[in-house]
Order: structure tokens, then sequence, then C-alpha cells
């Protein structure tokens, strides 16, 4: 079962809106097992509107849109589509007088005339109640069956209608037994697109029909599992099986599945093991403990730390030794080090974690260029350090640290780790 | 002028990622007059891309796509345009020495082979130098002048290339006597939007025939003014006149215009007063040093802090005095003001900035419920501070937390309120 979807707007084609309602609906969908093969976007002007409808309808008969049903001059969906449909609109006097009466209820007097637009629904249509705000959606269909269904664009409107009332009608429509779409992610970190793809090998195009796309992002690369055509009991099972197979042969670089942050699971291992957490963050800046803390419950973990940005703090503070920066400099190994065993002894944690580094853009040098970070991680006087060159911009340097000093921490304390 | 815009990923069709790419592209190509008549998303999917890139084409003759260029399987954007032109692809053997190279120098050792599909360029074409990645975007033209331009799905790729590249290639063809859409956006924080509207009085629906929108967000409310319809020069004088105007009646609110971050408005005043600055923080866990920090130059001002998360540490690095503790609680006027003091000693700053509060999800009480936050600015001495009931989820909470706390210094440095 295919839709096509059509998101209309100005502020969505000049870009001062960025649109949620997209992603929102195809999940939606999604769950029914109902995909989305295009989606377009086109202005508040009723002849690209008609034309697009009028498109995709040829495609599909199966066209779903959000988006300019309100009360003012620039909502032009409601005449348009009906218009391409051969239906004139008529004006439904029980909601006016229903509109009437909430503006009374809610003391702003008697509603201006301009709001009569909202109640012109194409003869025939069905209504779409929203119980979210004013404007109703229509639903709209030919003698072949093709439809068209037309949501409001305000997104809290626009959910509240699809769950309410559109998601209903798709389901009884096209029955349950049908086939679904669904997904399964697997987050890696620590390796690159193309090296991924080398280490899965014969999986690396897909397993057992189910395609999988490879997601590079800030964190790491995620891979999703997506399958489509079968029914929902399949398709996890299906999931089950093909995670699994990608698990095994990636496990060294996978940390979580679906939504899960990497700050989150690495919480979870001290926890389970029953280890605090302290960190002292050069370059950073205190961005390692928003992430450890941005996770409810972090409490349990951790203690604290130190924004060790100048000197002056990694040596009183940190106890990091003036011999150590005189001879290795502020981001070295060495300093890592130092950092990551003072913040632990200062805080009295069992794991110190420490970043120092050139985030940039300027402040680098030859012998150490933007981007060079040394990362220390101490866990109960076991001392791991890792040195990178991380590429991108000040913000991703410093995230790219982050997430790479979670990544050891996390190989540490693994069962291949023998830590504790 | 009017181009349409494609954007490829099945990830963005299934809703896996929402599109930012499209708004940032719209907003860019505005600015030098260019406009996107008509966006469409299809999935990866060759046939789907080259009947979405075909119909675009019959349109406008003028196609931006983003996504689908990079070297795995599922990037099928490459070959499915090249064939749309009747080209075939050609390795670009120097590209391929190039990468090579890069793996090499960043100890990636050798770059595997399935990268290759990144350097194969459809005959003819311009390749669009991507100094963010490693994906080249490919300028493809017929005979009759129509072309295509693709740009890769990553974000910070798709900018970068559309900045040093596109908008350039573009400008020199299209000349830049026509119209453009132009807006300037004025940030303020501490006030609600319809207490705005009310300060502004009669500016409060637009000036001088430019629209006034009111965008309210985590860091507070910003008003956009846009122009359209008028010349560049125009635009520009029409907007500083009329962002003038609207200062003018919020000055209390406002600090800074377009993208300026409030962190970095804070940062500037400090430095212009030679002001070091150290922070403590509880509830929010680093992520004000984090927000600090995230400012290229924020070294001159910020020296550090203390990551206050448990009781201990509040206790033993911060001075705050069990008794305190013991008569307030963590979260409060009292304790707020002794971290700020404390930490401002401890770091041998002139300003210590304080934040303790419960950012929920749970541990609230009656007393001291989830939202509950008091932050501590102590100037040289000067103490100010304010408790608010923040509402939200904990990341909510947390960076409204941090937001209030920079206003706060904010105001304290400003010319009224007789700090220095």
């Amino acid at each position: 079962m295919n839709v096509e979807l059509i998101t209309i707007g100005d502020e969505l084609l000049l870009g001062f809106t960025i649109d949620t309602n997209a992603a929102h609906l195809a999940r939606s969908l999604a769950s029914i097992g109902v995909s989305i093969g295009r989606r377009a976007t086109v202005g508040d002007d009723a002849s690209e509107i008609a034309l697009a409808v009028r498109e995709a309808f040829d495609r599909t008969g199966a066209v779903i849109t959000t988006g300019g049903l309100g009360p003012t001059s620039d909502d032009r969906t409601r005449p348009a589509i009906a218009e391409l449909f051969g239906r004139d609109l008529v004006p439904d006097e029980e909601r006016w007088e229903a509109l009437r009466a909430l503006w009374r209820e809610r003391g702003r007097g008697e509603i201006p005339l301009s709001n009569r637009g909202q109640i012109m629904i194409p003869r025939g249509a069905t209504v779409l109640t929203n119980r979210h705000g004013t404007a109703p959606g229509i639903w709209l269909e030919d003698e072949r069956g093709r439809w068209c269904a037309m949501l409001p664009g305000v997104p809290r409107e626009m959910r509240g209608m699809l769950a309410d009332e559109l998601l209903p009608r798709l389901q009884g429509r096209f029955g349950t037994g049908s086939t679904v779409v669904r997904s399964r992610t697997i987050r890696t970190t620590g390796i690159a697109e193309s090296k991924l793809a080398e280490v899965l090998g014969t999986l690396a195009s897909g397993v057992d029909g189910l395609s999988l796309a490879y997601l590079p992002g800030q964190e790491g690369v995620d891979l999703r599992l997506t399958s489509r055509d079968r029914s929902a009991i399949d398709a996890d099972q299906a999931l089950d099986t093909a995670a699994a197979q990608l698990r095994d042969r990636v496990s060294r670089y996978a940390y979580g599945e679906d939504g899960t942050d990497l700050a989150s699971a690495v919480l979870e291992a001290c926890e389970a093991r029953n280890l605090h957490v302290a960190v002292a963050e050069s370059c950073t800046g205190g961005l390692l403990g928003a992430r450890l803390t941005a996770i409810p419950g972090s409490s349990a973990v951790v203690l604290g730390g130190v924004i060790a940005y100048s000197n002056e703090v990694k040596r009183e503070l940190l106890d990091v030794r003036q011999e150590t920066l005189d001879a290795y400099g502020a981001v070295s190994e060495q300093v890592a080090t130092e950092m990551a065993a003072g913040v632990r002894r200062l805080v009295g944690a069992h794991i110190g974690m420490s970043i120092t580094g050139v985030a940039g853009p300027s402040g680098g040098t030859a012998d150490k260029p933007v981007g060079l970070v040394w990362i220390g991680v101490d866990v109960e006087g076991t001392v791991r350090t890792h040195g990178s060159r991380f590429i991108g911009d000040r913000a991703e340097i410093r995230f790219r640290s982050t997430q790479a000093a979670l990544d050891i921490l996390r190989r540490m304390l693994g069962s291949d780790a023998g830590v504790r």
C-alpha cells in the first residue's frame, strides 16, 4: 500500500519552517503497513497545489496533504483540491455554529466572518474532526475509489487528526492482514562506513531480503535494517535474526540499538559494576559531563568533575605537574593521563575520564594541529589513552571527542577487557 | 529564477531523518534571488530518482539534488542521473590518488576499493569540490543549458559545497539584478511571546511593509523581519531601519541578531571588561561550561569550573557548608550563592556562575518540584540569585537553566547595571 504525501506552505518552501510533519507521518503510516512512495512540497499557490496533487493522484490514487486549511487567504488547499475533484464548496452551518459558540466560550467575542473559509467543505466529502484546533480535515474520494486526505499543517493538530481519524480509517480500509514496514538500527562507533561494509562482507548489502542502510553521523555509523512486504510478526522475526547476525560481525563497534545513546550504554555498564565516574575536561569544556548527566538517573554513577580550561586549573585542581605541561604541552598523552588520575582522586571516583585537545578553529600548530585530541580513561588505576585527529568544525571535534572517550570506557568495561 | 529541489534517501522518506537540508538550501538560494518552485523527496531507488529528476527537469530545467553520493550500495544518485543524461561514468584517477593519500595521512591504512564509487564521474560533468568530506558533488549540464547539481546529503558537507561551489556558480550564471527575499532576526530572551507583542505596540504586526514573525523556542522568542520583492540594497536598508526600531522597544530583552548565541554575547561583554568566568554546575552537569566553550576564543574568558553533581563535591570542592545543605537543601538560593562564590574563589575568577535544580523526570517533591532551579551569579562579590520553575522535559529544563544564568550575567554587565 503506497501513498504520496504533499506538504503545502510557503514557509516550508522558503525554508523558514523545517518540515517535521513529513517524518512523523512516514513513521506513523509505516506502523500500519502504509509506505510513502514520494513526497512533494509546494507553496501556497492554488495551481501548484492542484498540479502536484493531480500528478500524485495519477501515480498512486492515494494522496495525503498537510497544510493550507486555515482561515487566512493564503490557505488554498481546500478550494484547489475541490476543483480538481470537480466538487463545489458548501458551507457546513452546523460547524459554523459550533465555531461561533467556541469563540464566545473562550471570551473572544463574535467570530470574524473571515473564519467562514474553514467551514466550506467540498460536496460529498467526509469531515475529519480536529480536536486540537479549529480547521477540520477533509477526506475526498472519487467514484473509482481514489482518495485524498487533507490534514492541517500545525504539527499538534496534524498529529491528533492522524491518530484519531486518518490511521483508523486507513486501517479499516486496507485491513490489518497486510504488510508493514519495520526497521531496526544497530549503532556503531569508531569505524568508518566503508570499513564497516568490508567487515560485514556478505551481509554488506542486506540480509534475508531486508535492506541495509549505512547512516554515518557524528556519533558513528548506524546500520539500519528495513523489512517491507512482510506481516508484523514475520518482520519482527526477520529483523531479530538479521540484527543478531550483524551484531556478531561488528560486535567490537556496536554499542546499542535504535535510539540508544552511547552515554546511556556506558552509564548502564558502570551502574551494573557499581563504578562511579568523574570527568576532567579541557577542550570539551563540560560537554562530556553534560552528555552523561543528560541521561535520567545518571546521578547514580556520575559524581562530578572539573572543567579545566586553563592550565592553572589543570595544575591546581587536577595535580597535573608543571614539568609535564612544560615537557609535552597541555595537549598530550601525558597530560591526559594525569588529568584522568587527578580527577579520579579529587572527586573520589572509581573512574576518571579526561579530554584535552585543540578544538579550533585557531590555536593549531604544525605539531599539534586543530582536531588533535588526547583522551585518558583511568579505571581504578588501569589507564588507557587514545590520541586522534578528528575532522570537522569546533562543534564536531568536541562532540567526537566525547564520543571517543565514552567508547574507550565502554570497551574497557566490555567482557573482553578484563576490567572487573 | 526558479529551481526544483529533490532530496534523496530512504531515511528521509521513512521519516528517520528530518530534512533540514531543504530549509537551509531554500534560505541560501533566496539570498541570491533564486527560489525553489517545488521540492520532492524520493527514496534510494534509481528509477524513482530518475523519474523525479526528469519531471523536475521538464518543468524548470534547473534541478538540485541532495543525498545518495556516498560510497555504499544504497547511494544511487550518480548512476541514475548519469543515465538520464545519457552519460557513462568514468573514474577520476587523480581523485582516487588523493583519496588514497588522505586515508594514509589519517592513519587509516589502505583505502577499501568500495570507495571507488565516489570517484565515478559522469562524462563531461564538472566536479564540485567537497572540502568537508570525501564524496564530490557534480554539476551536469545538457546542450540546451538545462542543469542538475548533485550535492551530498550530510548537512555539513552539503552546506560547505553550497557556499563554496554552487552559490558562486549560480550567481555568476544568473546575475544579481532581480529582487531577493531577506530576513533579519532579533533574538530576545526572558519575555513571553504575547508580552512581547504588547511591548512592541504599533510595531507588533510589522514595520514598513516588512512582515514580522514571532518564533518562540528554548532560547527565547526570536523576532523575524522579512522583506520580499525588493532589491538587495533596498531590502537591507529597510531591514536595518526596522530592526533598529524593534531593538529600541525591546532593548531589555534583546541580546543579539540572527545566529548570535547568548553565550557569545556574554563572552563578548566579559572580554570587553577583562573579566574571567568560572562555572559551578549541579543539575546541568557541564552544559553551561559546554555552551560557553562552544564559542571559539572562549579561553580568553572561561577559566574552568566544577561539575558538582554530588553533595560531596559541592562541599569538598566548592566549600558549600554542610549546615547550608541541611537547612535549605541542595536546590536552594543559599546553596546557589555559596556555589557561585566557591567556584569563583577556587578557580580564581572574577565571576562565578552556579546552577542547582531538579531536572527530572524523577526526584521532584511537593516542596521542590521538577523544574525548580536556583541560579547564582557572583561578579566580584556582587551576587544576584534567581529561582525559576522551568517547564519542559529534562533537556529543556537544563537548557533553559543555562540560558537564564547567561541572561542574568548579561544584565549584570549591561550598561544599566553598574557592574564595572
